[in-house]
This record gives structure tokens, C-alpha cells and sequence, in this order.
């Protein structure tokens, strides 16, 4: 290691075991289920529900995140984000991840440290244990890969594809919200480019800039259906934008969705940024993606319910196979055909 | 697609949601555990024994494998096999895995396809399902993150830190086979670079360059001990070489160990090319790693058992932790101490 405190770690300097070492040294394990972590060949899981759930992602710098305005923390903290919402999708409880890093050898020490300091806070936040996975070398830029496990009572599953007829289309929280922090902070970094000295401007974006670099996944939501005995019949988290999950819930369930433009909740910052960006913050919550919102359906009769829950709307109903997916526009009524995006980095 | 069948198809032409549906169509789910496979937010696996066992890698191009010389089908394959073998060394059974790929856009549908191949084939091999992943994007090389889960009984489970003074240090197969065909194949490399219509010399390596390219993992073993009613004290699998691993065992279980060079299993390929390329097999056994053999300790009562059993061979005991990590050398009976090696790629 570096005599002086200061100077940056170079990777090569400490080897593969004393990284291990040094980036584990922190985890404390919270979950009972949790009966072995990093440092043997595998985690042990002690199976407390019926059902394991598992899901995985990968980042990849240059396509998934940009290190010139993404700070290392908000890389890892969200890296466990959008594995956990994936976790609540199906109404679990996410218990553990594994996490596999490919850091360019220009990475410090440091730099890697900073990337779990905010792995660490995410598990912490979510109660989820840290239990296993890899350090390696890249000869370009970082990818990080998180495998998420939690856990699940049978009854309680929700696939994508129990949606009826009739059923409410629900949202929680607001969108576009991610993708309209994405365009400012693309925008501030095409004038560092020109003129370095600049300060970036950010007045007035908090919100949208945090939904971009910290997103939250929606534990909350999974914790009001428990309470409130709600099984939903589907339900998607909303990476991609409202418009392509939608598509991808009608085609498991074989069903049609409705929405209605004036229904889908917007934050009065992503409006305004819309607005100076000469963008349609309809199109930002429909296409934009990375919001980790859930979008759901639930059969009619709990139609009070949710309409008195803040955290949530109700933006649609279900409607046959036959009928397509179509969003009602605002004034004029007129139907406009869903289209899918996909990923489009 | 490619309108023509033998033109390779761009990436950026299918789309992700076609790629994936491309990629995913040929899995048929073997394990009465998988209840939800590919296609919604997270696979659902039903728990039939007491633990869930989680070992997750990540192979980097350039760093893990080459392409120049490595089969993109055998990628695959190696890829799903390194992980099964972190299940193997936890005397698990594993069930299921995840694959995350992110690809150069260099890359075409049918070399990704080519990949899969090899994971759907050693998916078969070992009885798991492909239950989920993340295919993307990279600016750069290729990256495959794979997540193996397995189940276990709870009284199976056998860690690296068991392991008692007296018990015998056994190992499966035999070693640095994969070191030496590696070296055969970096050799012919450079003999291409520099000669590109010279064709490679592969006579009478076709075992250790199997061993390197095409690796298996230790199924049998954990049969053997199931039907012998045998449960290791310790056992790790050999991936960064033997003596690392010793270290690591030894680490963990607060013992020492001494093995006896003279028991250390050898190929006569590896011998013969170790020879031709003046190296020293001995060494290409402890420090050359990808033999994805396992390396376990069993209580002295297990001697007859063990010594009857081809596949197996004992070359050492465990000692006290005062006494270190030695190998008795041939001949002269000298003590050498072990070092580790970790991850010089």
C-alpha cells in the first residue's frame, strides 16, 4: 500500500486477496437466512419462505452510466438499486446480492472503495447482506454485475402475466422524472466540454438529478400490500419507460392496456425541465426509462383503496387482447397506439 | 435479419427484445424447482432442500479468455462450468444459473448465438436451467457474468473451514493440465502472429488443450460422496492453482498442511509438454490454475475408501497451524514452504 495517505492506491499494488480483504472487511450480515458470505466458494442461503427469487443485471460504463458526471457512491448504489426493484417486482423480499466488478487497472484502490461504499449503503438501506462475488481486472472501462436473491411466500408471486380484463393499471410514484435529470446532466456536460471553468448549472433540478443518480427501488410499496393484504395480479418494474412495460405486461397476460395521458403522474420538475429542454414530459414518463417505479393491475373491487394511497395513481384498466395498447390523448381523446422502445443507449 | 442466411446479422439490426427472444427460445426447463424461468422480472425457484447455494464470476476478454484462439462455443461452455464448480465445492447440487453478457457491437447474432450454444450445452451436461440474465452492449470487449444457485441439504454442506489435523488432503483427477495447454496454445499464437499460414501443431496435446478449452466439473465426485456416505471435512476447487488453494484451506480451518510432491497427479501430456517447454510440471500443478478439480480433506477412517477410488488421490495431511504449509520435495525429503499466487493474468 501507499506510504502516503494521500497518493491514490494503484490496483496492482495490493493484489487480488488483500482487495478482497480490503473491500469485505466493512460487510456485517443482517439477515438470519444468511448462513455463509464472501470467502468460501459459495453462499450459503438458509431457505426461510417457500420460493428463492433471483434476478441480475449488468452496467456497463459508456452504455449504462458516465463516470465524467456519475460519482462513484451513486454508480454502486444504484447498481444495487435497480437489481432490488427487480426483487419487489414480483411482491418479494430481496435478502442478499452478489456483486462482480471489472475495474480498468487507471481504477484506484480508492475508486473501487468509493464504487461499494455506496454497495455497502444500498445493502444497509434495504436490509440485504452482501454475500459473495468477484474483482478482476479490465482492459477498458468498468462493468459491474449484480445477482440479487430474496425470498417469498407462494401465494404471494405476481408474474407479469395474471392481468384481466378490467383489472386497474396503477403506478407508484411519478414519471420521466430520470430521464429529464439524464438530459441536464448531458447537457452540463456538453458545456464543461467547450469551456471547462464553467460551473455546471443545476438550480431547481434536485429532484430529477437525484431520480437519475440515486434512484430508490419501491420496498415501500411491497410493504403497503402486506399490510393492506394486496395481491396484485401483475407487475413490472418500470426501467425501460411506462409505454415498453406496459407492451411487455399485455403480451404475458395476452391482454390490451388503456391509459389515459392526462393520468400519468409527473413531477412539477421534470414539467419545467421538459418544457426549457423543448421536450414533451408525456414522452419522458411513456419512453424514458430508469425511473425503478412499479407498474401493476389489480382487480376492480380495490379501486378505494388505492385511490386514497398518495404513493399511488391509477392510470388505465385492461381491456381484451383484441383491442391493442392505446393511451387516451388529453383534450382531443383521441386513441394513440403504445410503441415499445427497448434499450436504445 | 439478414436477408441472406450466410451473411453474419449486426447486433443493432434484431433489437434487444428479438435478441433475447432469439437467444432464450431453445431452453426447455429440466428441474421441478424452476417455476419461473426467462421472461419476467426475476426467475422463481422453489426451495426442495434446506439451503440455496449462490457462487457467482465474471470472465473479461483479454484478461480471462482470448479470443484469437478460444472457440466462442467453448466460451460458453468454460463459463458455466468454472461456476458450477464453486456449487460442486460446497457438496451442492446446482440448479440453476443467470448469464449477463455485454458484447462489442463487432460481434454478430450468430457469434452470440454460438456462445449460448455452449452454455445450453452445458446447461444439459449438468442438469441446471438458464433461469434469467442481461444481454448488452459494450464499447469495448466482451464480458460474461454467470450466477450459479444450488441446492443443499443442510448436513451436506461442506465449507473450507473444517478441516482437522490428521485428516488426509485428497484431490480429484489430476493437475496442471490446463496450465499446459495453455501454454500450447499461447505458442502457437505467436508462431500465427508471425506466420499466418503456418497452421497450428496440436499432435498429442489433446488432452491438456480439452483441459484449457473445454474444462469439466466435479459432478461425479459429489456423486461419489453421496453414494459413499461420505461428507468432506473441507474442500475447495482448484481454480488459481493448487497451492493457492492449500493456503486458503489452511487458512480458513486454522490448520496446516503438508503434501508430498512425489503424490502430486500428473497427466503425461502435461509431463511431456512441460518437458518440451522446460517447465516444471510439479509447478504447473501448483501454481497454474483452471483445473477445476477439488481439492478435499477427509477424516483418517476414510484411508481404504479413499485409496480404492481411481478417481481420487491422497497427497498429504493436515497439521497443526504452527507447522505451516509445506510440500515435502522428492528425493531429498527438503521441506518447501507454499506460496500463493492469486491473480496474475
Amino acid at each position: 500500500m501507499s506510504e502516503n495517505g494521500n497518493e491514490p492506491t494503484p490496483l496492482n499494488e495490493i493484489g487480488e486477496f488483500g482487495l478482497i480483504d480490503r473491500l469485505t472487511q466493512k460487510i456485517e450480515l443482517k439477515n438470519s437466512s444468511t448462513i455463509l458470505g464472501v470467502g468460501d466458494d459459495a453462499a450459503l442461503i438458509k431457505n426461510e419462505k417457500a420460493l428463492t427469487v433471483v434476478s441480475t443485471d449488468l452496467l456497463v460504463e459508456g452504455v449504462h452510466f458516465d463516470l465524467l458526471y456519475v460519482p462513484l457512491k451513486h454508480l454502486g448504489y444504484k447498481a444495487v438499486v435497480v437489481n432490488l426493484s427487480d426483487i419487489y417486482s414480483m411482491n418479494a423480499t430481496p435478502t442478499q446480492i452478489t456483486v462482480s466488478i471489472a475495474v480498468s487497472n487507471r481504477m484506484s484502490v480508492e475508486a473501487l472503495e468509493d464504487i461499494y461504499e455506496g454497495i455497502n449503503l444500498a445493502c444497509e438501506m434495504y436490509g440485504v447482506d452482501l454475500v459473495g462475488g468477484d474483482t478482476t481486472s479490465s482492459l477498458s472501462g468498468t462493468v459491474i454485475s449484480i445477482t440479487a436473491i430474496g425470498e417469498l411466500d407462494e401465494a404471494k408471486a405476481v408474474k407479469r402475466s395474471g392481468a384481466k380484463e378490467t383489472d386497474l393499471i396503477c403506478v407508484s410514484g411519478d414519471l420521466g422524472a430520470a430521464f429529464a435529470g439524464l438530459q441536464i446532466l448531458e447537457r452540463e456536460k456538453e458545456v464543461f466540454k467547450e469551456h471547462s471553468t464553467i460551473q455546471p448549472d443545476f438550480s431547481g433540478k434536485d429532484y430529477i438529478l437525484e431520480r437519475q443518480l440515486k434512484p430508490e427501488a419501491r420496498k415501500d410499496l411491497i410493504e403497503y400490500f402486506a399490510k393492506e393484504g394486496i395481491v396484485p395480479t401483475a407487475m413490472i418494474d418500470i426501467s425501460d419507460g411506462l409505454s415498453s412495460e406496459l407492451i411487455h405486461l399485455a403480451k404475458a397476460s395476452e391482454v390490451g392496456v388503456q391509459i389515459y395521458e392526462n393520468k400519468i403522474p409527473l413531477d412539477a420538475q421534470t414539467i419545467n425541465t421538459c418544457e426549457e429542454l423543448n421536450l414533451n414530459p408525456v414522452m419522458a414518463a411513456l419512453n424514458g426509462g430508469e425511473d425503478y417505479e412499479l407498474l401493476f393491475t389489480v382487480p376492480i373491487e380495490h379501486f378505494e383503496k388505492i385511490k386514497r394511497e398518495p404513493l399511488l395513481t391509477i392510470i388505465g384498466h385492461i381491456t381484451d387482447q383484441g383491442s391493442g395498447n392505446n393511451m387516451v390523448a388529453s383534450g382531443t381523446e383521441a386513441l394513440i397506439e403504445l410503441k415499445a422502445q427497448g434499450w436504445q443507449h
